[in-house]
C-alpha cells in the first residue's frame, strides 16, 4: 500500500474532525511498562455457561420501592447503561399482570379454536417444524413515560425511569397467517382473542387484519428461547403495537366476530382525551426518543462527546432524529445507525463539543409517515391530563455548568402533577 | 376489511403451500377445558435480572472431556439449540490461550505508541465519548470444523461439534481509524502490533490497511459491556477475519513498520498447503455453512419440516445458499433472513416434505465475490492432509429410515483420520 492510499484511508475511515482530543499527548517516559497483574496469573477456565464481568453486577433493571406487589409491576430496562440496540434478554423490561408462571415445555399446547373450519392444537415442538421468520421489533408498555412527567419535574429522573419501559429483540417464530390458514377461518370472522396461561388468563381482542399482515407466534428471543418473564415459551409478537396486545404464555386463540372487551382492553389500557371522550383499540405506539448519554444522574466533563439515544415508532421506520443543544430553539439532525428492520430501536448518535455552560439538550424523532413527538404543552393540549397511556412527548435534560446532568422538563401552570393522577392506578409509573 | 382482502392477505401471509397438516383436525370435545396449573398459582415476581426458564438448562456450550487444560481451550456454540441469528453472550463461542483475565475497568488502559507522532493513553470512559459505531459481525475460530473432518466420518457429530467455534454478535465501539488519526502515523507505518493483557501477552500483527477500513475498538456486545470471556472490557472486533486476531483484553497498539512474528501468527495459525508450502497471514474466513435442522443426533418424523443453518464468508454478503436433499446430485435453493451487515451470519431456510426414505442432505454458500464451500475431496486436493485450519468443506447429515439423523460425510480413501494429524496439536478441535 503505498503512501498515498493510506492517508485516503485515514481520511476516509476517520470522523468528521468533530471532535477534540481526549486524552492529549503522552509522553514516551509515561507509557506504562511491564505487565499487568491479570498478565502474571493463568485466567479462569472455559465455562458451560457464561455470566457478566463481577464489575459489571450494578446493570440491573430498575424495581420501584413503592411497588404495592411485585406480581403486578413493572421493571425498567437500563437504558443508559446500554449499547447499540439489542436488550440483553436478562434486561428486557418486564411487565406482568399475576407474576411470570412456570411453564413446562413439554406440557406446552396451543389450541386455535372458534370460527374455523379445523380446531388445531400445536406442541412446541410442532411450532418449530413450521416455516419460521426472524425479525428484529421493538416491544412498549403503553405506559411507557409516566415517570418521565411529574409536575413539576423529578429531578432524580434517569433515562431508565423515563423511558425504560421499551426493549428491543430480535424475535423467531411463527407467522400467525400460517397457522389461521391451517385452520381455515369461518364466514364473519373478525377478531382473535389470545389468552395466556398466567394466573391473570390475561386476554385481549387482536384484530383479524393486523394477524394476518406481521404477527408472530414467537419461541425465540435473541437467539435463545424466550425468558420466563418475555412469555416462555409461546408469545405473541405484535409488531409496532402496544405490548400489552403481545399475550405471553400464549395458550390458546379463539377466533370470534367481535372483541371480547376484556378488562385490559376497557378499564385499562384506553385514553381520555382533553375533550373527555375515551378511546379503546389505541394499539399503535406513536414516535418516541430518549437521549441515553448523556443523560440524567449522569456526570459529563468540558469536551468532545457523543451524544447518543434510541427511538422508535409504530408507525413504521424512524426517517430522522433531530437534537437541540439550546433547550428547542434550534434543531439539529443527527446520525442514525443502520437498523435491521423497520419496526426496531434504532441508535441516534450526535458529535458534540461541550463548552462547559448550562444548556439544555432534547431529541424528537420522526417516522416514515410523517408523525414527530410533541412537546408537553402540546400532548397535554390533545391528550387529557388523568390520562397514563402513550405519552411520547420529548424529554429534556439540563446540563449544569458542574457537567451534573438532570431532568430538564419545565413546570407546567395547571397541569397535574402526574399522568394518571385522577381516579387511576398506574401500569408504567411507580405507584 | 371484507372478505375478500383478507383472503388476499391470508394468501400473502402464509408460505408457498409446501408445506402439510402437522397437528390434522381436532375434535371440539378434545380442546383442553380449564385452566392450567399454571393459572391457578400467582408466578414469581418481578426480577432485578432475569435467567433462563429452568427447563433450558442443557442449553450450553460444548466443552470436549478430552481437553488437557481448560485454560488453553475452546468451548462450542450450540448451534442446533439456537434460533435467528443473534449468539446468546453466554453461549459465545470461546478460544483462550492461558485463561480468562479479570480485568477492572477502573484500572483499564489503553495506550497507543510506537510509530505514532503523539503516543495516547485511553481510560475506557475516554473511549466511550468518542464517536461509535454498532455492527453485526461473525467471529470464527481458524480451526473451526476440525472436528467435522474425521476419516472415517465421526458418527457422533453434532453441528455444534462441526461448526460451533463461530459466533454471531452486534458489536458496539470506536473505529481504530479515529485513534490511529488521534495518534498521527509517522511515515514508513505499516503494521500494528496489538497485545492482549491475559497470562498469554496474546499477540498478533494486523496491517494497517485493515485497521484503516472497519475494524472495532469493541466495548460492548448485543447491547451490553462484553463478556469477560470475550475480551473484557475492550477487544478488537476485526471484520471477517479469523477470530485469532481479534485480541482480547487489548491493553496496547504498537505502531511498526514490520509484523512481529508471533508464536501464534507463526507456528500457529498458519495454513500447510498440498505442494509443501506454508502459508502465513490468511486471515480472510472463506464462505461456510451449516444445516443446524436436521443435524447430527437429532431424531425426525415423516411430514413437513423447514430445513434451517447458518451461513457466513469473511469476503462478503452471502449471497445464496443452496441445499441438497439427494446427496449432493442437485442443489435448490434456500431463502434467506435479511442479515443487518455483510460481515453477519445469515440464516438459510428450505421447506420440506420428507417421504421417510433415507437421505443425505447438505448445504453450500456463495458469497459476494462468487466464492463457495469445496466438497471434502476438494478441500484436500488444495490443502495439505496435516493443515487444520480454514477447512470450510461442506458438510452433510444422513437421515435414517427411522428418523435418526447422523454425520453423512464419506470416508476418503487415503485421508487422514483427522485434521492435523501429522505433528501439530488442535486448537478447533477436540485434541
Amino acid at each position: 500500500m503505498n503512501r498515498r492510499k493510506l492517508l485516503q484511508l485515514l481520511s476516509k475511515g476517520a470522523a468528521a474532525g468533530a471532535f477534540v482530543k481526549l486524552s492529549g499527548g503522552l509522553a514516551q517516559s509515561k507509557i506504562p511498562q511491564g505487565a499487568t497483574d491479570t498478565m502474571k496469573v493463568l485466567g479462569t477456565t472455559l465455562r458451560e455457561y457464561g455470566e457478566r464481568s463481577e464489575f459489571e453486577k450494578d446493570v440491573i433493571r430498575y424495581i420501584s420501592p413503592n411497588l404495592r406487589s411485585r406480581h403486578t409491576g413493572a421493571s425498567f430496562s437500563p437504558l443508559e447503561k446500554l449499547e447499540g440496540i439489542v436488550t440483553p434478554n436478562s434486561l428486557h423490561f418486564e411487565r406482568h399482570h399475576a407474576g411470570v408462571p412456570n411453564v413446562n415445555p413439554a406440557d406446552y399446547r396451543l389450541v386455535i379454536h372458534g370460527m374455523v373450519e379445523r380446531p388445531l392444537m400445536f406442541t412446541l415442538q410442532d411450532l418449530k417444524r413450521l416455516p419460521s421468520v426472524t425479525r428484529t421489533y421493538f416491544i412498549e408498555c403503553a405506559g411507557n413515560g409516566q415517570n418521565g412527567y411529574r409536575n413539576p419535574p423529578d429531578m432524580t429522573l434517569t433515562a431508565t425511569r423515563s423511558r425504560g419501559l421499551v426493549s428491543n429483540s430480535s424475535w423467531t417464530g411463527v407467522p400467525l397467517s400460517i397457522l389461521l390458514k391451517e385452520a381455515g377461518l369461518k364466514e364473519g370472522a373478525r377478531w382473535l382473542i389470545p389468552e395466556g396461561q398466567d394466573a391473570a388468563a390475561y386476554t385481549r381482542s387482536l384484530p383479524l387484519e393486523k394477524a394476518l399482515d406481521d404477527v408472530l407466534v414467537a419461541y425465540a428471543q435473541n437467539g435463545e428461547a424466550i425468558r420466563p418473564e418475555q412469555g416462555y415459551p409461546v408469545r405473541l409478537v405484535v409488531p409496532g403495537w402496544e405490548g400489552s396486545i403481545q399475550v405471553k404464555w400464549l395458550r390458546r386463540i379463539q377466533v370470534t366476530d367481535t372483541p371480547v372487551m376484556s378488562k385490559d382492553e376497557t378499564s385499562e389500557y384506553t385514553d381520555v382525551m382533553a375533550d373527555g371522550k375515551i378511546y379503546a383499540f389505541t394499539w399503535v405506539m406513536d414516535p418516541e426518543s430518549i437521549i441515553t448519554y448523556p443523560s440524567g444522574l449522569q456526570q459529563i466533563s468540558r469536551g468532545f462527546h457523543e451524544i447518543r439515544g434510541l427511538a422508535w415508532s409504530g408507525h413504521g421506520r424512524i426517517r430522522r432524529v433531530e437534537i437541540s443543544l439550546d433547550g428547542g430553539k434550534t434543531w439539529k439532525q443527527a446520525s442514525l445507525e443502520p437498523a435491521p428492520d423497520a419496526l426496531s430501536v434504532v441508535r441516534f448518535k450526535y458529535n458534540w463539543v461541550w463548552d462547559g455552560r448550562e444548556t439544555v439538550i432534547m431529541s424528537r424523532a420522526w417516522d416514515e409517515k410523517g408523525n414527530t413527538q410533541p412537546t408537553q404543552e402540546e400532548f397535554f393540549a390533545k391528550w387529557a391530563r388523568n390520562n397514563r397511556y402513550h405519552y411520547n412527548a420529548i424529554q429534556a435534560w439540563r446540563i449544569g455548568a458542574d457537567g451534573k446532568v438532570v431532568n430538564g422538563d419545565k413546570t407546567l401552570a395547571g397541569a397535574p402533577a402526574r399522568l394518571g393522577a385522577v381516579g387511576r392506578g398506574g401500569c408504567g409509573g411507580e405507584s
